[in-house]
């Protein structure tokens, strides 16, 4: 069996520009592996968003970790992990490495805020942690892991919480000295400007993530044409989910039945071949000879 | 604070048919919620596709049991909750219909079938348990429950196993005699004939239930004109979820942007407001004068 | 049904001194009924102790509420439960309290410390929140209850960070102005004197709580003299458990048999009786005839 | 990292007789490892007495699986799990060693008793599963692990369920046959007579464990001379903790004060090394510099 974190640093070294796409339960991992992307990231956003509590810290760790245990069970891919600014301080954030990492995850990101967070898009509220603080957390992390594969990525949130641009590359280095594997760097301008200015000025060596949630115009191809490694599209999913949902129950309601909206969902037999209950059917045949 | 199984026994009394609507997670429930629909049907096939796994018992009962809550604490509708076969003989469905009223659940179905259970709609074993021994699940969970308003369905699946007309009608004249406070009639019928039949031909004094997963094209109001009491559009939302996430991500994987899903999936902050963000921030201020 | 919270209400109305006593899963909480005590402690500390973790907010909001679930199930009587630092900000305490009460507890108590906390026995690191911003905590969880039953309780850390018994009468009124049910005085002193001290020079009118771990010799009969209204025996289940299993291991190890320790260990029937399965086999027949 | 699995497989290559012992929590687990046992045993029964339920199926799949968790994250020691009949049939047997297998578990023990089964000492129902069906969920059980390592042990009840020697036999032989990897052999004799005329008889070459519960007088080096390979020293810890916890209960009760106990119960201190405090406080200043 192949090490789903191995498998992640496989692709940072073989593939020009990785891309993920953010899931809150082993269904969205299924489509995103029949679409063809090379991982799953366990999304914050999205997992909040399907418990119907603020993305702010209000889920604890261990519910964002049975979430993406449920995501990891699901798919074949590598599962990188949304995991906020650590749920704490460094004990929790070596504890959290030590459940994730026990749990196949291929790796983790932890941001660069103080704890509890609020999501990066939403005003007001986004304050940093100081940078030695953070630095600790990834040194924690980094020394919590037992294989040499999975992977601690550090985000940087100074773009975010309108820090500047020299704040975020003070901050790169500080991270890729405290043994960081990757960063990602958040922006929430609408053109990807803020974060090819980012990677053309910053002058580390690790591999530079983004998340174009604003900045949505950009390829993947001008993405990897600029330098990044990885582009994770971190709530689209979930965001489908809601308006195909919202259109069909606000239809049943009106209509007084589901048949205006049969064509446009999904048939029960693909929901079955997604649970998989083909291959349980032929298991139980196979058994029962 | 008003319990969520006294409201349901209201709508039972008031409501010329009642209409609730499948979920897996918080977010359905809210949405449901939202288009003003009476409950919330916390979905077996639902939960189960939404974990990658088959709807074959599969999932624990305390899984189901955690997604319940999930669906429950996400809104102010009463939670009917899909139990299947009972998760095994009278001391699981004791023990559940303790764990499921002190959770806060409005009520619960249990099917006749035998556990494992294989979901209604997929052809193969489709085994009943006998009547008896349906009969002792019945009393045993009315047993339980230890206020008077906890509803307790008993669905009967003869139809589903091509067992006929005078079995089903032979059931629920045992399982209203045991107690229960209402019958789902379940069918895979392409038309409404069969269900109608049972509701013409049954003496019982029970509310019935159907779920038109299959006759699709029946109306509400025609179902409440035959005498149902309740209709469960048990799977649409996932289905619908299924289809535009499936598209969502067929569209990202090919052309390398969000940029052509945009306008069909919902904004960000349609997604904060359905978390609650608002009022989380207006409590923070209110509590940091 | 009788409410669990208005249980411990009424305990505050009638008894002289109530007794509470630490547990950390259902077969603690039995021990505790059976002997006569009149609520359960949901304790931070066992549960730490029984994952094997430090107390130290390393186990999430979750887990310590699956916990109290867990002995909120195997009893009758009121469960409060021991919320740390509350889990994070104002937020974290709003989320808290509607979980907890929503699953039937009777109260909670959160502590004047920083998240993330370590416990107060333990030297070094005592941090103390601003008493400004543990009113608003205090306030927060007022709000988000909705039974005017459920209790929040105050516990203050000052005698325990070595900040002096005024720092700890301001808090006390800060807390009681602020809705507090009643306070929480903790102390690691050797002798009572110091919780004496506490209570005589107090002017507010809340119940007050104490801890009596470091000052073991003083009775309940001696703090009820002296008006405390609640003694919680935090610890001491787990403790006993650790010294007998650690012996038993030991014997076991060294004997290469468990002869020696049979007299010393409860019976298999004593288990199964704490277990209930004498009503389970009841009510297997019963339902079976 | 070494894989838990393939320790376990080393053990019974090497070790004349290897001894593990029950435990519900990650307490236990430290204790056993503590004093230099071989293994830990995610013991059902003990499980199911920590929740204050009986041990009977009543505890979920998904509810064992996350005790098991919590015991395997606590100690280097490999897990061996006990898993009931299989939690249903070879769909849900299936299931269960992908998700215990995906854990970090070193392997699981599943019974020839049919679902929900009650615990062999309890008298009654002792259903046993028609052989050809048990030898389906051992067959199903090794073609769902994926690695080489992952041990899945068959456990005979036969001699629990008065159906003789030859039974037992028999199914030793299938069960073999259908690549189980070890033989738990059962028995509830006061005598280890039993267990022995079984090892003589049987021609089969798989390692054979005992559970010496009730013929406790035998030690380790006895049952290793006629041949056992593993003994499972099941439910000794939880039982100490029962006694131990009734008795501090109890005076604590009646003395009005824990000043009778202290001398028989863990300092604080113990429990505080128990949870790796130490080694926190080390991290946090560690990484504080």
């Amino acid at each position: 069996m192949t090490n789903k974190a191995s498998l992640l640093r496989e692709l940072f070294k073989t593939k020009k520009i990785i891309r993920i796409v953010g899931a809150h339960d082993g269904l969205g991992a299924k489509l995103i592996e029949r679409h063809g992307f090379d991982g799953v990231w366990a999304s914050g956003f999205e997992i909040s968003t399907s418990h119907g509590v603020p993305d702010a810290d209000i889920l604890s760790m261990s519910q964002h970790l049975d979430a993406a245990r449920m995501i990891n069970r699901a798919t074949v891919l590598p599962v990188l992990c949304d995991c906020d600014a650590g749920f704490g301080n460094v004990n929790n954030v070596i504890h959290m490495v030590e459940e994730y990492e026990a749990s196949g995850m291929a790796g983790i990101v932890i941001e660069d805020k103080k704890f509890p967070k609020v999501n990066s898009f939403v005003n007001g509220r986004q304050e940093l942690l100081p940078i030695q603080e953070f630095v600790q957390k990834i040194k924690a992390a980094k020394s919590a892991q037992t294989s040499v594969d999975f992977m601690v990525f550090a985000r940087i949130e100074s773009l975010i919480a309108g820090q500047g641009m020299d704040e975020a590359l003070r901050r790169a280095d500080a991270y890729e000295l405290a043994g960081a594997d990757g960063i990602v760097i958040h922006s929430k301008s609408r053109t990807p400007d803020e974060v090819y200015s980012f990677v053309e000025k910053w002058q580390g060596h690790l591999p530079i993530v983004v998340i174009p949630t604003t900045y949505f115009s950009v390829t993947a191809d001008e993405l990897a044409a600029h330098g990044f490694k990885m582009a994770i599209y971190a709530n689209h999913g979930i965001r489908a989910a809601i308006r195909a949902m919202d259109d069909v129950m606000r239809s049943i309601a009106e209509q007084g039945t589901t048949s205006a909206v049969e064509p446009s969902i999904a048939p029960l037999q693909e929901a079955f071949d997604l649970q998989g209950i083909d291959i349980m059917i032929k298991n139980e045949k196979r058994f029962a000879e």
